[in-house]
């Protein structure tokens, strides 16, 4: 066993580090505040990029800190999913730090679906600009009307005619849909309900400015817009593309789902832990500098048994994570599905009790915009059920944990 | 022992529960929603009341479901501690309700203030407008700048300068601040250093409007502003008001907060015990409604044993608060502090995880704002530290217990 | 609502009290030493029952204070379920305290079922004797080769052979089997396999010393035997006793059961808490008078707020199980199925909860036998699968809260 | 990073799982349960060891399966801290197999102070014998009437006349002090009051049979013996041992202790995760082969969930256990006391909550002895006291994790 970081890990690591301590920690509460003047309502029409985020991006790409997340090594970096994983974790503890290094959510995710399962046409035309941070692209998937918990109930529909496919339905929670340079989601639909239920849907690249694609509204997660990126709702009404938008096929749906399950997972899954070191640190300022009862909070009652379980809890999951990553990389992610399905059960309630524990050390400050406490809380609450609740990833793990007795009855 | 609701009570439980059924619950949904839409921003210098909200007092009035809190047969409707409590129970269903009935926090409280506290003139001049819904009011003790959970850091000062107060200092998550109504604070300050640590602060009433002061912001609570009513930062820049302003005398500031602490608790904990039957009625209500992997949610692995914890959590914190209000009522609020101290910490801890069942079960829409869950979270959240975090209260109970022994030591 | 307790409670309460105070109390510690002592292995062949408990039923007879469980004035004293609730929470102070007051379980759910259930031959035979303490009994119902959480499950036998009933099938987790004084087992079997399945079962008097029955052992629970009562297994192989040792009928096993069960799920809890509160006090003493750091325990880290959390679970259990008695005083166990299953789940994992934490502060202490917390932690993770696990009762709490909905659907 | 375990290990495994198959999982119940037989009482004087250890142990030792944990190639397997880790997890699944691999705490321990700190006289006459299997030895540190959680509580006192040390104290919780082999106690005591608290006490070596040694009792932990090894209590009137027992030196106690920590740690909670796993193993077994209501047991309610919590709470618990031995291994115990802290408190919770899933599935089989459930619970327990308290784990957590921030405030 070797628990040390590569080499390589280690030198992007340093200068990611780096970049973030010259760069991005020094104006990160001005962006937060600043984000919140500039997109003050819901009306996603108005959203603006904060100002300094694109110069911010550029000189991420001239220091060789751009689309960490793609192992390819002339697109990406080169770096394995536990090569990525501590970089990640570095993005997580600011708010739009993936941003700045072309590897946010669900930018990686499409990324990583065009890469794999595009053809060329769909790669030039996509991948390229997403991966040169031009655009910014959605993904179609959660549905109002149906219980996305059971990802086969899907309902919006892909029809086939002649040389054009032709989509209806409704998605939201589709994140990223309110910032301004979003350009392409992909689709994902029920193409051929003929199929065994894995095998009916498809996914499809549609412009976002196709039309009979109606964007409702941006949904608040907890109250926040999160401009400005945001969660959107979108509406399909017979939009047609042309049937070479198509990827891989018709019935493909969930097989790119499952390729692009995996390092997903890690890549959330690490940010969350960034998120969750940058609580506890904010914990730890927070009650080392306040004083009540003529102490530190940090001495007083059950606070200092609190930090301790917010460490341990830390680096459990980050561990878990870490080995997750590992085994994708090793054994790949079919053979690591309990520990993928793990990793999206432990990881978000770490996260939201150690955020918790924060808010509560902050008290009144914690909760409002002052700190990016409450934000991170919403955050936290929405990974329970982003990409599947707590309790569909449980039955995962107690149906493999299942097979393994299945033979011995 | 008798566990019955007293027939006075059960007769305003049984019009009130009618005056909700036919005139608060078919609005419910429409009211939040365009809530929203007339109050886009935190800009509250724009905010608005809801238009059905006046017309709805004036019913209410007319129905004599008005001022219910106030146990004054008089200028209320004569009704104990524990007579009001299954009412705010009722009134917590709706986010809004408690306003038509003139029964808002902060309101009721410095209700209570000024009619036990004040003299006629403070009563003539404030109580009364007050009592008719004319006016709101804010509670200002809650400071950035020191830890509150220690009511003695409070650093705003009060100094008398011959005839006048002056008054210094800041103060933020003034619950109300921002509704178009509001008119007073009832501000408290430090007035006697000299003193022992409970006797250096005083209560004095304050006009909204007076020179000096100027509302630098109000505060989001977990993302949301929570217009119409808000939560504001203020502050005081040698604010000066007569001296007959001064509420009972100089040092009295926490033997008035006492007096104002019991019923104020039982109020907010019996609202909280009303969200949270209404959060398990939307989880129940989804949880038939929604179908994944070929059945009912609630037929799904453990989300019966949750709704289960969920009755069985809500039960004991009613019948908890209810005793509490019970023993206002027979011993005073002095011989029922472990109870006063107990609730408030379980009923919020209570109805957070209730509400968060609720929102799971919900799935993305119940993190959005198409199910009122999403603010029952961040008001469940906000409860666990608005008027003290459950450690402080915690601290008290322990602190009863603990003398139970010290004489046997 | 009135929280006090009846005069006539206060009045018993008050006795009680005085008697466990003279004669109970003081010799608390020397019995569980000294029982321990008599009965060093688990032949129970050879155990006795410690010398002082004769001589204090004896005493306790002559006080009044005796069968307070029966509601029957002359053969109990009259008291109703509530008012017997204080008396056995008291009780459930000292592990062998109701024994003295023969008030044991489960003796009182026996005598319930022989006085409401029982014909005049009957109550002649074996409630009298045991009425008058002279006599133990025992119940069979769970089995080992079935799973028990499904009363349904049970596969004993009960064939009517002309006059004669024929017992057959295997019996576990008899409690008081190892009594000297146990004579007599109410046999619960599958009587009738043709009915519905609540119908099917009958149960029947049978004494100990019938031919056919073998004592096979005793069991430990948690590593304890529980000598001089003990938990038995018995097997039953072509028992014969009369028909007229038959309960109310055949086919009304389940029936007798229901009725058996309200007040017994109140004494049980009411111990429970009785036994909490004996927990939470050895807690307060323990940590008031050692000393690590520097400090008294009480008043290291989080040891205050556990013993917040202890004193708030307990008051929270007791209140919802003294409205579940006063619900079975005055609506009857079938509108109390919510609060009966609910106080199952609610009351031993408190107790579980506080007595681990007591253990916590007691150190090594507290795993020996120098205190009754070991025993007591026994005692609650037992109580946590008797009469049912949790699992089953939150079952039922769920199955009823559905039922509101069901006609809405 | 290399999750992976090395070859050495791997062949370790192999064999040692080999050998646990043939020879020691088919005697397994056997064994537990004529254990019980033949030590049927607390009357440690008759104790034996099973007849099947002895040969076992030969049996071990010709497989080159012995003396696993001592890092030292000839006298140990030369096996590091993370190699030894996988083969404890594999012991720990019975409750006696690292005995018969000369495996044993607190052996283990003591072999290793002896082996680090101990000089050639020491190890010939008792690091020997030891090795060999011969005489099994306890260790003398917590006692009765000081809060042993501050470990500089300790009173016993180790006192020089000339060339001898008089000892005097009463210790408890020596575990093993039952054994029919155990021949000798390393005692801790307090021997320079004058120093700094951490250098105050010093161990010896202490022959059993020395005169004014009085073996008191031995101890239920959680009602149970845990004969043949057990945990006792010993006194210590006026002991006289040579000068030349001293280990290391006067005041060198703590340090000695230190050293003894980290791969101690790493054993315990190894064994404790191979406990969960077989506590899981049963959980799975037992809810397939169960049915209630129709279903297996396992199909239920949330058991499905409870399983998954039991997989993800252990799979977290072994990555950390695994990566604090790779730590000591490689930076060594000083800089990795958060791991070894953390895992204390996170094995022992996790095992005690997996095991307890595991009872209530089997229900009250579960809490006898047909399962070694219930002295796995018992175990458990224990061991969030043995080694020191959570608590006081937590307290270590914490300082670590505060030391971070001091140079920065």
């Amino acid at each position: 066993m070797d628990f040390s970081l590569s080499s390589k890990t280690q030198d992007y690591l340093t200068r990611l580090k780096a970049f973030m301590a010259e760069h991005v920690y020094p104006v990160e509460q001005q962006i937060y505040a600043e984000t919140h003047a500039l997109n003050p309502t819901g009306d996603w029409t108005q959203w603006q990029v904060h100002p300094a985020i694109e110069p911010l991006k550029q000189k991420a790409r001239e220091a060789g800190l751009w689309n960490l997340f793609l192992p390819d090594a002339d697109k990406g970096q080169g770096l394995s999913c536990q090569d990525y994983a501590p970089l990640a974790e570095e993005m997580g503890r600011v708010l739009f730090a993936s941003e700045i290094f072309n590897c946010s959510a669900p930018d990686t995710g499409n990324m990583e679906v065009l890469y794999h399962f595009g053809n060329q046409a769909q790669q030039d035309q996509w991948l390229t600009p997403l991966l040169n941070g031009e655009i910014r692209s959605v993904f179609g998937m959660t549905e109002p009307d149906v219980a996305s918990s059971d990802a086969t109930n899907m309902a919006a529909t892909i029809d086939v005619d002649g040389d054009q496919l032709v989509l209806n339905g409704k998605k939201w929670w589709s994140t990223g849909l309110g910032h301004p340079n979003a350009k392409v989601v992909i689709f994902m639909g029920l193409s051929n309900p003929e199929n065994d239920k894995h095998n009916q849907h498809s996914m499809v690249i549609v412009p976002l400015d196709t039309p009979g694609i109606s964007i409702k509204r941006m949904l608040t997660a907890y109250g926040d817009y999160d401009a400005w990126s945001g969660h959107g709702e979108m509406h399909f009404d017979n939009v047609r593309v042309p049937k070479d938008n198509l990827i891989m096929g018709l019935g493909k749906g969930f097989a790119i789902a499952q390729g692009r399950l995996g390092p997903g997972r890690i890549h959330h899954c690490m940010r969350a832990i960034g998120m969750a070191e940058k609580a506890l640190e904010l914990a730890m300022q927070r009650s080392l500098s306040r004083v009540a009862f003529g102490k530190p909070l940090l001495k007083l009652g059950g606070n200092g048994e609190r930090i301790a379980q917010a460490r341990m809890a830390i680096d459990q999951a980050r561990l878990m994570t870490l080995h997750a990553a590992w085994k994708i990389d090793t054994v790949g992610v079919k053979q690591a599905m309990t520990e993928i399905s793990a990793i999206k059960v432990v990881v978000p309630n770490m996260l939201e009790s150690v955020v918790d524990m924060a808010v509560q050390i902050h008290g009144g400050a914690g909760m409002c915009g002052d700190f990016p406490l409450a934000r991170m809380a919403a955050g936290a609450r929405a990974l329970r059920l982003a990409d599947g609740p707590d309790e569909v990833h449980m039955g995962m793990v107690t149906r493999l944990e299942l097979k393994k007795y299945q033979d011995k009855l």
